[in-house]
């Protein structure tokens, strides 16, 4: 039978009658501290009280403490007790902001991460000793807020290229990740009466806070199957857009919104910020180039190594008009730099072909993980849809009707599954049909088909029922 | 005779008919821009135009130009001509003010750089190759702004041994540099009515820019010989004191100072923040233990790895006080972080004993070299005074009366030498005699005794007299 019990007033259902109380357990406490009904910081009860309250094992109820100490969820502190963890904001990890900080789950589909499984480490290693090899010494040194000039030719020379980005070296600004660079443009922005930016309205919760931080209002446009609605614009500042595959809807911004978007910058003086988070992933046709290339003027792109290599690395470059270089660089020379090693090893893998090789073979076994994704929903779960282009590193999977992003998310909570939640991404976008955003690219190839083979088990089984 | 001509209305004077034309025009133009009287952006003439105004070959001028180029001070660029460069504010440089952004002078006893040259290039790419091959994949996805438990573990045991700082791993965060270390603290300050900051009344410029920058104002203390005045603090928010080796006047923080500043502190509800920038480099005693030992509870006690290893790794660390430690990552959630790479090798590297054997090699070389300095000066300049403990990458040179910090900066500067002068990290602090800080840290070991003569050249030589 169900046992309700309460930690400072909140009443949460666990089903301890069943044959499967630790999970049930853990379950009900995610989705307390999901929710916010237990709150950040909170003290919970010892294991032995709650055991006792519960009329539990005591060791159940460490173990499943246990278990969301290492998911995250709670923290464990010498003289402190164990408490629910503070909730990092969703910054850019494209991951479903009701999963944990730091979780962990044994299957992990939620977007924003690449196999990390599959970083080239040997070649990186071999980069950076060749780099080092080669150093001049003053590059240790405190150094040119714009960073490495290598790596800035090596970056023109490549989104050159790859993006058909037009960038000049003097041009390019490196960043210690997509966070710190929208940060900088959000001071730079010119001022306005009443400044707000566009963002699109289902988009990274990362954007409108890093807006909201800088003093800016973030100002939501709907987005539709040709991607943000730009005619919506009026007078911002600027507008963030991820025009090569909208996160996480899915569509790529249609040309006539291109122009349309490069019209209104040109217009007002608004800065488009282009984030090309994932461009080099295209799957059903060569990419579409950089938007950026029809406006180097008004249009920021803002790339990073996060997708292609990994997010720890901290990496990310801005492409700036003219008239922004300077201005950032003063906002940024109390900011702090990127790590110069890092940076010479990256120009040092561009330029070797190492980073087109790895680019490569990471597009095929990001394909093939799509392909396999799709083939597995059409066969086994024809009444969800996959939709969004055969792009980057996610798709989104709307839900057959009457099914909720909620359950859905137990469902797959309850066999180890993590997946992402549309509804954790809206901001002030329209209505949507429920809807999961699955990052096919995060498991290690050898876990991808247990993964797939339990999003279909959670798309299409009914939930344990209750005992009776 | 002396040539006078004007850019955009600037009167420089151009020993042109003497026997170093050049380095005449290239001393005017640095002292031009050093003072801001041709100020950041402006267009210099054309190399033709200013040779002809000046009856000088164009190639002279061509090379004056190069010469500043390479020098950093200033920029050319395609279709925009030669502009006098943005000056970057100051940082954590330790670099002379009126120095050119990213100058190489021949001989660089600037102080704010270790020897570069010393930087244990195998050693690190050997720790990088260990942390690598026992990586945990997720090591490499977005991570805990705290840093890597890795390194703050490592950290909190270096720390306690070195220099014997309470620390906690949970109340360690690995920040890019000492920049974004102040610039998140002075975001979490106490909120107070009239919110200053103290700082040194001789600081790194960076300080009071920092502090500005986050909204708050500084308020110089007067510095003497047992380091700040503490007892002039009242209600500030924070203190930023340079105890193990005031920056750049010399003194260690007397221990009646120390207590006076953490009472203050336990008193005002203060924060107390200990930049411990050079404190492993004391060659007279065992280095004095941190500040922050005596109230963990009200320092903060701020390192970096810039003056031990590289600037150029942004390596540092901030230890908190508990009730520090959710406001600060909450600010850092929007400001980025550190690579995981560096922060892994780090940690390596310490745990290894790498980090404590590269620094005893450091500290024995550089206690060599202040020696040679204190004994040059002794024989051969009697006349000036060197200041301040035996510690340090640094050393203040008071100079012979009626001879003045800028003139010996020409003196050096005509002799490809350049050093740091004590006006340029005044920050409303007393007067004090003329003197110059010498960075005997920064030169590679085989132009060391270069340096150095060219040291003792410039302050015992009358500069070149002007032509009859």
């Amino acid at each position: 039978m169900p046992g309700t019990w309460a930690i400072s007033g909140v009443d949460l259902h666990v089903d301890v009658g069943s044959t499967r109380v630790r999970g049930s357990l853990e379950a009900a406490l995610r989705e307390a501290i999901r929710s916010g009904r237990l709150p950040e910081g909170l003290r919970v009860p010892s294991s032995r009280q709650l055991a006792a309250d519960l009329g539990l094992a005591r060791n159940t109820v460490a173990d499943a403490y246990g278990q969301l100490v290492a998911e995250g969820w709670l923290v464990a502190r010498q003289g402190s007790g164990t408490r629910v963890a503070r909730r990092v904001p969703q910054r850019d990890t494209r991951e479903a902001a009701a999963s944990a900080p730091f979780a962990r789950a044994r299957y992990d589909l939620r977007p924003g991460t690449p196999d990390l499984s599959s970083f080239p480490a040997s070649a990186w290693i071999a980069a950076m000793r060749r780099s080092l090899s080669t150093l001049p010494v003053e590059a240790l040194g405190y150094g040119d807020p714009r960073g490495r000039a290598e790596l800035r030719e090596a970056l023109a020379g490549y989104l050159g290229r790859a993006r058909g980005v037009r960038a000049d070296p003097a041009g390019i600004v490196i960043c210690s990740g997509f966070t710190q660079g929208l940060a900088l443009l959000c001071s730079v922005l010119p001022a306005r009466a009443a400044s707000s930016v566009g963002i699109e309205g289902y988009c990274l919760p990362a954007f409108p806070e890093i807006i909201s931080r800088a003093g800016l209002r973030p100002f939501p446009l709907p987005v539709d199957e040709q991607g943000a609605v730009i005619e919506t614009l009026t007078d911002q500042a600027g507008v963030v857009l991820t025009p090569a595959h909208q996160f996480p809807l899915g569509p790529s911004l249609a040309p006539s919104r291109r122009s349309a978007a490069v019209d209104w910058a040109a217009d007002s003086g608004g800065i488009v910020v282009e984030d090309d988070y994932d461009g080099e992933f295209r799957y059903d046709r060569h990419p579409v180039g950089a938007m950026q290339a029809l406006a180097p003027d008004h249009v920021v792109y803002l790339g990073t190594a996060s997708k292609t290599l990994a997010p720890g690395l901290r990496l990310a470059w801005l492409v700036l008009p003219d008239a922004l270089v300077e201005p950032v660089l003063t906002a940024k020379a109390c900011a702090d730099y990127t790590g110069v090693l890092e940076q010479l090893t990256l120009a040092e893998f561009i330029t070797s072909g190492g980073y087109d090789r790895h680019i490569r073979a990471r597009r095929l076994a990001y394909r093939r993980r799509r392909d396999m994704l799709v083939r597995a929903l059409t066969s086994d779960v024809p009444d969800v849809a996959v939709t969004g282009i055969a792009a980057g590193l996610h798709a989104l999977v709307t839900l057959p009707g009457g099914v909720s992003e909620e359950e859905i998310g137990v469902r797959a909570d309850q066999r180890g599954l993590a997946v992402g939640r549309l509804a954790q991404y809206r901001a002030g976008g329209d209505d949507h049909a429920p809807a999961i955003v699955v990052g096919y690219a995060a498991p290690p190839a050898h876990a991808y088909s247990g993964a797939g083979a339990r999003l279909v088990a959670a798309l299409t089984t009914a939930p344990h029922p209750p005992p009776s």
